[in-house]
């Protein structure tokens, strides 16, 4: 929990593209570097559109470009980024799910079993939170006339389907300028939570880096739960036969005895396979610093190509490797989970202390920085910084489900 | 039940905004005094505009003002008062959800173990019903072959999440004309209820008086139950600390163990306390004349501002009082409930004879004026008026709940 | 399951009206035949409108008007045909829905017990499935924490409330011209089912027949189970006292004991009677050649008028008929279901190999025929074709519920 920057300290040139308080909101907006400056070079854009047709319908889509990354964000999903186009390839993954992004309208959360999240399933970056994430629970309750009723608590809770209040665009000074889209989420309602996301992406222009920066703060008057996990959905290219994850580990242990089969070859991935049963491992990394400064990296076999995400432990001190390397089809799939806890279902965390308590107007910040890299030499660099951090000490490998990160079997 | 005027006997100039009868839909209006008289005075306007962005996408708004008050209705919500606005303050309240009024379709009633009505909840009023309202409730059910499954009930059923799909705008004649805005919700579905209400939300230019009269009609070809709670919802500045209820009382009984704390002090507000747990009683008021005519009122401490609700106990029998006092952040409200019933699950409320039941073609009528009061003058006359209905009995007030008003402890 | 014609070997003119995957929708469609030809006789039209207002709100409808028949279909309720009216009266019936087509968004399937289905149902032609259909069933699951959860598989399925995110139209040549409208709809989600539904709606200009071929594509790497039901539904003036179905009956079984009740007039209906309880008999028809080429009428009581619907056995194995003639204005309507199963719970049709299993990639192609007849010589024709088809056997018509049709009681 820690102080932020309030937004109106912010004094780049901001355009307003929606903001319910005043009734404000575009249908279209196209910004790029010549706009502000005919000589701009290199080149920049961000273009906003609504969506149409389809489950798409009424969605609104927030494209940046920084002349090498070309991000698109979905206000109307909880400011999910649906994909990252870069030169050399899409960051994201082939969902079931093609005729996305998906309107909230579409997703009905409590269909399926307390599953219906996965109907609207098909980014690269989808917060699970607030209230609560990971897996669906369904609590008995009985009431005080003596009759019984079921209150289903969902997968990954409600944040990925709310269209966020306020969205803004905001562009820096100088020949490289630092672009930034602002959007924010409230997840409130009578008696329930009272959190507002305020979430901030942006990059410099031609860099091959971008920061996530997302603000939760408890608006209510009580103090309130907060649990968030960033899940980082990567497939094809980058994910193949042989890609690793590599991370500095502490300590690992398989969610279940599904994990506990692949355990000798966690940190590799295998091509796809039809039927693949999902493998989930929880972490505990290592990390630098009096916050733990941390990073993992998704590589191509080859070692050639990268995703790296950089973040704090103590800001998000859980990590989650979710593969699901099942047919290319159906969902070749893996995901990279920094988080506030393990996605076990919110009474379990919470037992644990792994739920986050926000006091009355306090906030938890909850950084990410996201690199793509490039070429063997930049793979090896982080390869090398890695194998730094992990010699802080040798990882301890659990062979089979352990308390406190599972239910042990 | 009673008869009421067929909808062609209005000979007042009107505007249809949406009627999907005739796949008629307006995107905005505006009509003003000086539009149909250019030397009209005092002054009115009605506007209907289409809301965007956020969780408000795709709402409909009209705002009729009458020179004095401005009235916020929203017909994609059922026809609901979204606020009013006088010149001393606003009536309404601040809900934790501040980016409404909320689309339906990001209200899942069923979510939150049949509580997801709240995620949608910030209205001045909110009707609640009409095949059932109050507590949600789960039913068990036995099918054929054997197997469980489980109904539930949703908290205050649906018809606050209905858009309307008739709207229309009236005004009459004279230099102080009748503003009316008429809505026609319909509340069906093959095997289920098979009511239309056509609400009709009217006041004179210049008033202090707003007028709602709803038509509950049964368009089937069998019986069908009725409840309808008109569920409104003040917050400050009209609530404060030492804000009084002011009724004439028959009976008053708590509604359970932790209303029975409050009971000292039913009639007065506590300031605000966060984490304060609601409190509820359920009355049978005095009335006069044959149609039971009633009033209850809502005073600041001062005495100098209060709202007047005045129905006829004929048409809604029941009045609940809803002390919600928490944070001035997580909402800091009271609800006073005129209605067809007390806000119990609906199998108790039908055990008790507190659900209606309307013939084919019936209809059931339900008429609430509201009365803005400003100084204290006003707010005196009318608990004069309130005292004088209180001579004719001695109120009783239940120390604990009782029957038939709520199931007993 | 069988090989289809792929869509790009479609050589007629063509108009994409919305197509996900280039970011193309229209708000606004209209195409006559003078448009394309100035001589054009017999005239034809096809329009796309986006409906406004209601719950119909965001609704594509298009219509195709072949000069005889115009045929209302509703790409964002997956390609459901609304109505069809004809010179001589309209094909669907008087829901109580009667401000649709309502938008999906307005429709919890999981509401109501899993009949929230019934909120949006108003249509000729609902299509049931994919992924299961028939009644809605309750599954209970233990989880590996010993808690238990509850899965409801809501009545009739998801793709009648699945916006097409494909639309196009398609014109073919000479005096009398092939039109059709093609929508492309995907039941799909992560660990979920993975179908595509090609559908194509087609007639030549100025005929009475109708074409309707759906495809079902297996797009996942898994093969996958399919249920699809054809809910064709009528009211007046078609359906009235004295009406007639007429079939080529080798095997009829009521559902349950409240269809035994009729069982001695399945094939006439009764004038509407208000609260007449839903009666269903289970089908296997008679057939032509390999294919099993069999046909179903519904003709009005003096045998003036009549609908027919042909399909093929090997495609559509199961006939259900639904009578649900109930008062006018709740719903006097019966339904006529060409299926690949019965609409009894998934698990019973399972275990009875009535659910069809799709590899990947593979698909199912299910073609209806349906035929307006205008005059008794039309009507007498087809009596005499179904005639010819029973002389194959006399029907075996059971007195009571039997396996493998329904549960014996």
């Amino acid at each position: 929990v820690e102080n932020a920057l309030l937004p109106g300290e912010d004094i780049m040139p901001a355009f307003t593209l929606t903001d319910t308080a005043r009734n404000l909101w575009t249908d279209g907006f196209h910004l790029a570097a010549t706009d502000l400056d005919p000589s701009a070079s290199p080149s920049w854009a961000i273009r906003k559109q609504t969506l149409h047709g389809g489950r798409r319908a009424g969605v609104d889509l927030v494209e940046m470009d920084n002349g090498l990354l070309r991000v698109a964000i979905v206000p109307t999903r909880g400011m999910g980024i649906w994909k990252i186009q870069t030169p050399a390839m899409t960051l994201g993954w082939h969902s079931p799910v093609a005729d996305g992004p998906v309107h909230p309208a579409h997703v009905n959360l409590w269909g399926w079993g307390g599953k219906g999240w996965l109907d609207g399933f098909d980014e690269l970056l989808s917060r699970c939170g607030l209230e609560h994430n990971g897996a669906p629970y369904e609590e008995k309750v009985v009431q005080r006339d003596g009759s019984v009723s079921h209150t289903v608590y969902p997968l990954h809770g409600r944040i990925a389907n709310i269209p966020a209040h306020h969205v803004s665009v905001h562009v820096g000074d100088g020949p490289t300028p630092e672009l930034a889209v602002e959007g924010h989420v409230d997840e409130v309602r009578l008696f329930g939570p009272h959190l507002r996301m305020i979430s901030r992406i942006s990059m410099s222009v031609g860099s091959n880096r971008l920061d996530l920066r997302d603000e939760f703060v408890n608006l209510g008057d009580q103090p309130g739960d907060l649990q968030v996990l960033y899940h980082w959905n990567l497939g094809p290219p980058l994910l193949e036969e042989g890609s690793r994850l590599v991370a500095p580990i502490k300590v690992m242990a398989p969610r279940d005895a599904r994990a506990v089969e692949g355990l000798s070859h966690f940190d590799v991935y295998e091509g796809p396979e039809p039927g693949f049963a999902e493998q989930v491992y929880f972490f505990e990394l290592l990390g630098d610093g009096p916050d733990g400064r941390t990073l993992v990296m998704l590589r191509d076999r080859a070692g050639d190509r990268a995703l790296v995400l950089r973040f704090a432990k103590r800001q998000l001190p859980c990590f989650s490797l979710w593969k699901n390397t099942g047919g290319l089809k159906d969902g070749y799939v893996t995901g990279l989970e920094p988080a506030t806890n393990y996605p076990n279902p919110k009474p379990f965390e919470k037992q644990r202390q792994r739920v986050l308590s926000l006091a009355p107007g306090a906030r938890h910040v909850a950084e990410t920085t996201l690199w793509v890299l490039d070429g063997p030499q930049a793979v090896t660099r982080v390869e090398t910084e890695i194998r730094i951090l992990q010699a802080q000490a040798a990882p301890t490998i659990y062979p089979k489900p352990v308390e406190p990160f599972a239910p042990e079997d």
